[in-house]
């Protein structure tokens, strides 16, 4: 006897997720076979209006119900200062800390061995929304927000030649990164040397 | 700025599966949102054919899309050996090693910590069918392979002692449990006390 189609199929479904193995998709398969019918058919619609009730915000790429994106409507944010960020799970990492500024998705990372390039990305489209904004004005702040692993440091390092090859001095826009160090609350005993080295020359002057 | 409503069902119908907490849910749910549409819907078609296009076996409870299931109308079978598992997954991993005998699948286990009882699992179903099957002849035997961790070895227990208490003796129905030992390619050295004292006593002589 082999597994019957219809289970496979989801078993398949399953395993196409990230770091669900064919082991966790069975099991995750055959849990769902106890499950009332009404759960797994709100499961389905929830998957169904994933996409056809979301959108991609058109100024700053963020995945919401309105284009353009709540944050992008929000006059009372401060518009001068844009977080990169690569994924839109970013975004609610710091709109959890309390930013009130804008973001900036690009939806991936500079990944060469993965064959994404900063063409597959929304790296362009900050460039333009730059050059569009209130730079001019030379008050705007670019934070590269990306993950702080070789992939995100070399995109943010992409990002920060691109912006001054479009011709934007230091004093029309100020780029800046996200500080690398010890984790609060972490011990240095236990620090990477990369990290320990990264905090102990960014220390701050007190 | 919330995380939009149509993503947080996603994540939070994902939360719902065993072994997905709040942080998996979301990255799955936020990979998802990069999968092209027709994937999502095939998706969200084989959950929703999960249950509509799968029966459970009238006889040994096994999940096919036939009831009774291809393995109870395989009349090349042996009737008179019935491995009782708790899952169905169980089952499939007796077919992998090559069984050729009947199934009885519990969909569960015997677990008071967990309000399982033996009436919420087909246990009854299995004495009605010993009833009714060629044990009067004196040929059956019954392998109970539950798990063996505590609960699968108390559910086997409680089999054990149903069967006889249905007035079903030894020469009627042979009543027969997987093995425990250490598993081929193990250490001794490495092995539990418990696994070890079994794997001693029962011991098989050459």
């Amino acid at each position: 006897m082999r597994i019957p189609k219809p289970i496979l199929n989801l078993i398949e479904a399953f395993e196409r997720l990230p770091g669900i193995g064919p082991k966790t998709a069975q099991r995750l398969t055959f849990y769902l076979l106890h499950f009332p019918v009404e759960e797994i058919e709100s499961f389905a619609d929830a998957l169904k209006n994933l996409k056809s009730s979301t959108k991609i915000c058109s100024v700053c790429k963020i995945v919401d119900e309105t284009d353009p994106c709540s944050i992008c409507e929000d006059k009372a944010r401060d518009e001068d200062i844009i977080v990169v960020v690569s994924n839109p799970l970013d975004v609610f990492a710091f709109e959890k800390v309390g930013f009130k500024g804008k973001y900036h998705v690009l939806h991936g990372i500079i990944d060469p061995l993965n064959n994404i390039g900063p063409e597959e990305l929304f790296i362009n489209d900050l460039i333009k929304r730059i050059k569009s904004g209130p730079a001019c004005a030379g008050r705007m702040e670019i934070v590269l927000a990306t993950n702080t692993g070789m992939e995100g440091e070399s995109t943010a390092m992409y990002i920060l030649k691109l912006i001054r090859n479009s011709g934007f001095s230091e004093e029309e826009v100020k780029i800046t990164r996200i500080a690398r160090g010890i984790p609060v609350g972490g011990d240095i005993e236990y620090a990477d040397d990369v990290t320990l080295t990264q905090s102990f020359q960014n220390r701050l002057v007190y």
